[in-house]
């Protein structure tokens, strides 16, 4: 089979031992989701056709985790005898393929889609066998340093434990970002060695080797700090997180979204909400969430993915809602679950009522009809409907099954129609 | 009918483009509250006796925003002809009107009254045509820019789109706020023309127009940094919050408040609390609320507007209160809703306990007595009353009207007097 | 009775003004724990085998906060005449101790006991009479200086109020925290008179003192400018709480616990934590708590004192407990509160469902066994125990006693057992 190009190989064979976790490294996640995915996604928008993933360290959970992705490839390093090795597992699995690679690490999250568009425009307008896409820091420790020559030409990568005093303060970083041609590539690493502190193979070697090869290379600094920001302990996670969820919340704001309490919510990249919906201080919309216009998302409301409000929807405090529709203007402002419900138009939803969804093996839907009123600390046992204009009273339990009629009132455990009560 | 001065004039005619609003952009809230709100305080609060707004986009909204604020008056710009215009179009309110007149544009909520008050005394003392409040700012982007001579005296304004490389950087900038001599405006504005890039009449010409009138024109330094962010996005909204925030906080913790993570922390401008009450992370104090001394706020409470809690109240996670008072010793720990109840003292709210005080149409009153136990996930119907020293037991329904008696303990769906039951 | 040293003495007699409070300022909290406990713990941690808390405004407060420590005696400073004043009374309970006397203020919590077991091993080794522990600051304002001579060679202490605009400039500062050998000490003291503005006895004059005696007197700059946080006001109180959160945090992270969002997230720093475990964004885990490995603590979690989780298990969104155990694999996903609580494994705890297990007057235990299955809003009124494998259906309520046995299914309000019911 032909490989489709552009081609991305993303190299996430380390354990990441600093991370101290049974789970690989690259599937922590930022902001809801594992950490390579962002890199896959990355990838792809640069216009990346097929991407190879480099597993080595729980490589299972990784094929689990991307088994939904399409045009993905796994290349198993068995040794981690370095990076330069790492891509020269892929070799197999490319055959003959002729185009560039874009070559990631799947620990850097934070890389956006269009740096890397420009690296590999670039790279096919410069003719170069290798470009490098390099970042200025404002404190590089623990990257490798790019070196230039006095016309700023690139000469080569020093990582950081060879650098002199005067290189350490050079502040342009390799953050292993690279475009090759990919013939030149296998070529290169052939030449490649292990002579070096950790008796590895480098990647950070192809560059200047494909220099001595008589190969233009160039390095171009297109990335921007907050895109190399790489994971390897849980403090960079949740830094990763931190600025994956600053720019999930400016885009909502730019589109209209009132957030009241930036720093004190928190989004799903995934989540959609339209314009003049307000989010109250601690609230958290995770997943693939949609939100409709001129909403009201109160403090402590929680809302998990498949939940979709229509416009005019308020969800109060303590209000946790998944897998769920709520109509137009229909509002459940306190102390309520919803689970795999479908819920009416102006629905009023009160407080302390929930649905029971799961019944230890399985969960089951709730369908309640517009304009229905929820009684305080209600349960619905799903599969249950409740019909339009019907009243739940306060307490009650409607068991499995037993459908309320458009209209009907219905109270008491388990819940039957209302009987007026003689004084 | 004769105009009280000083006057305050407003403007809030724009539609804020940038926030991708139906709503006005001067209505949009911070710390609970419509931005124009905070600079209709701060002229008052300075000693304006007379306000006049300009609205122009929404001014329905404006209208019914403000309409329980006295000493109002609305002047109608129809057509966006820029602040000179803006301005222009209070006259036949004012009519006669000698004193003095300060200028502000709604969208600056963070501007605080102690400099406002400092412009108007400085103005009769000086016997200035007009006084310009300006603010040092270490980033200016987005202001004019105000010119002195080597003096230091005021030249006059340059827009920023007009500024020379050195102009720009000039730190010293113009947040629309002035005070000028009500009938020198008058005649300043007649001689403003449309002869720039927008084809608008400027406020800012006035200045430097009076001077050429031979009147006397300075420029004060007397605003700060965090007086003058003007909101002109959702982001600038959120940003004017966490100030205004800060300044609630701060003032509460002065007075004797524990705030235990005020980054965590939502607290209304309007609310009071008394010393040693403790706030933990993750609550939410909105509106005009009272919270005794010594009471403990804990993780994940919602006080809503109209909550008034006595000493020693505890107020557990998960617990939200609306329009409710508690007496000294109550406690509601968990899980709980209080909505338009009235509770005694020493009162016990159980984990899941709510008053059901909406009945589809309207909302009534729940009365709770002194040393009443109300059982874990009891609902109180309202309206009804629990009498002092009452039970009502766990999962029990008091029905809207059945109160109980003093003494008395209930348990069941609808709730009845306790039986003992035989074994 | 000899005295076992060395010795701390801890200031701690000040009321704190500027609190605004009826309680002892030391016993304001950081991080859920009075401060002047953290610098008890600083003390021993450092090797002080003997502590002497000093105390004065709200003195029977301090001996009931720190009743259940071993090894701290009482000094009682009556009249508030000064830090030398407060060190000279606790010379009769120290009788004739030859050892050093390690110095501190009960207000700074955040000292670590590394920087003050350094000083303790230094003064052994230099045979100093006093080491003066300094910090450098960015900001040194609020804090007596370091003079020194040319040599480097400390000089004495010179309190702001009486710095020279050069003096001013020092940013090595004095944060109170000395060694002193504890018979030169007293000496000193007897030297110090009052002949300063406040007419008080400065502790502060004691090392200049004893270089006039011919004494050796050092400071030593080991100390972190987290260290010396003075906390005076409840901001201060509020910045001493989130430094603190920080080390905490950090310390759990390098341990392998994901905290989704840092800075919105609070930790006792007496919890333990296993690796793996994820605490997503506004959960709270206060006092002493045990989480497994591999839990999943939701937003919205609440875990008090006396919680111990197993591994695997989950707590989701509005959920409290509290003095409970909760074994492997059982799940609590929403809208829950257990307090007193035994649960098995894999026990399903369904939304809104909770214990009752305060009568009024007492707490009473719950027992829960493996597999069991709690439905909605169901209440479990304590004691009570719910065999293994056991059903308690939505909105149920189990009366105290009335225990349910292995395998059983209770419904109904009281809960009995179910009779299938008829069509």
């Amino acid at each position: 089979m032909a490989i489709k190009g552009p081609v991305a190989i993303i190299l996430a064979a380390g354990q990441g031992k600093r991370m101290k976790s049974e789970k690989a490294k690259v599937l922590h996640e930022v902001c809801g989701r594992p950490m390579i995915q962002y890199v896959v996604d990355a990838a792809r928008g640069a216009g990346a056709k097929t991407i190879v993933v480099v597993v080595g360290y729980a490589s299972e959970q990784l094929y689990s985790a991307l088994q939904n992705e399409p045009d993905i490839l796994f290349a198993t390093q068995s040794e981690q005898l370095g990076t330069g090795h790492a891509v020269k597992v892929c070799r197999p699995l490319l055959g003959d393929y002729q185009g560039p690679a874009l070559i990631l690490v799947g620990d850097e999250p934070l890389l956006r889609p269009e740096p890397l568009a420009d690296l590999l425009n670039r790279q096919k307008h410069e003719g170069a066998a290798c470009l490098l896409g390099t970042a200025e820091l404002a404190d590089p420790t623990g990257f490798g340093r790019i070196l230039r020559d006095s016309a700023g030409r690139f000469l080569r990568i020093v990582e950081e434990r060879d650098c002199s005093p005067e290189e350490k303060a050079i502040r342009e970083v390799n953050p292993s970002c690279y475009v090759f041609e990919t013939p030149v590539l296998w070529e290169a690493l052939d030449q490649i060695g292990t002579s070096n502190a950790q008796g590895e193979y480098y990647l950070t070697d192809a560059p200047e080797r494909l220099m001595t090869m008589g190969r233009k290379v160039v390095a171009l600094k297109v990335l921007r700090a907050d895109d190399v920001l790489g994971v390897n302990t849980r403090q960079h996670l949740a830094l990763a997180g931190a600025i994956m969820q600053s720019r999930i919340q400016d885009h909502l704001m730019t589109e209209g979204v009132t957030i009241v309490a930036p720093r004190n919510t928190y989004i799903d990249g995934r989540a959609t909400i339209g314009p003049d919906t307000i989010i109250h201080p601690f609230s958290v919309i995770g997943g693939p969430v949609s939100v409709g216009a001129n909403c009201r998302i109160g403090p402590f409301a929680h809302l998990r993915p498949g939940t979709e409000l229509a416009d005019d929807v308020v969800v109060g405090a303590f209000v946790e809602i998944a897998r769920s529709k709520l109509d137009g203007g229909t509002i459940a402002r306190h102390l309520t679950y919803l689970g795999d419900a479908v819920v009416g138009r102006d629905v009023n939803i009160g407080c302390g009522a929930v649905t029971a969804n799961f019944d230890g093996s399985r969960k089951s839907e709730t369908r309640i009809g517009d304009h229905a009123r929820i009684g305080a600390n209600a349960v619905l046992v799903a599969p249950v409907e409740i019909g339009r204009d019907a009243v739940v009273g306060a307490g009650a339990v409607v068991t499995r099954g037993k459908d309320v009629a458009a209209g009907a009132t219905v109270v008491g455990v388990p819940a039957r129609p209302l009987v007026p009560e003689a004084d």
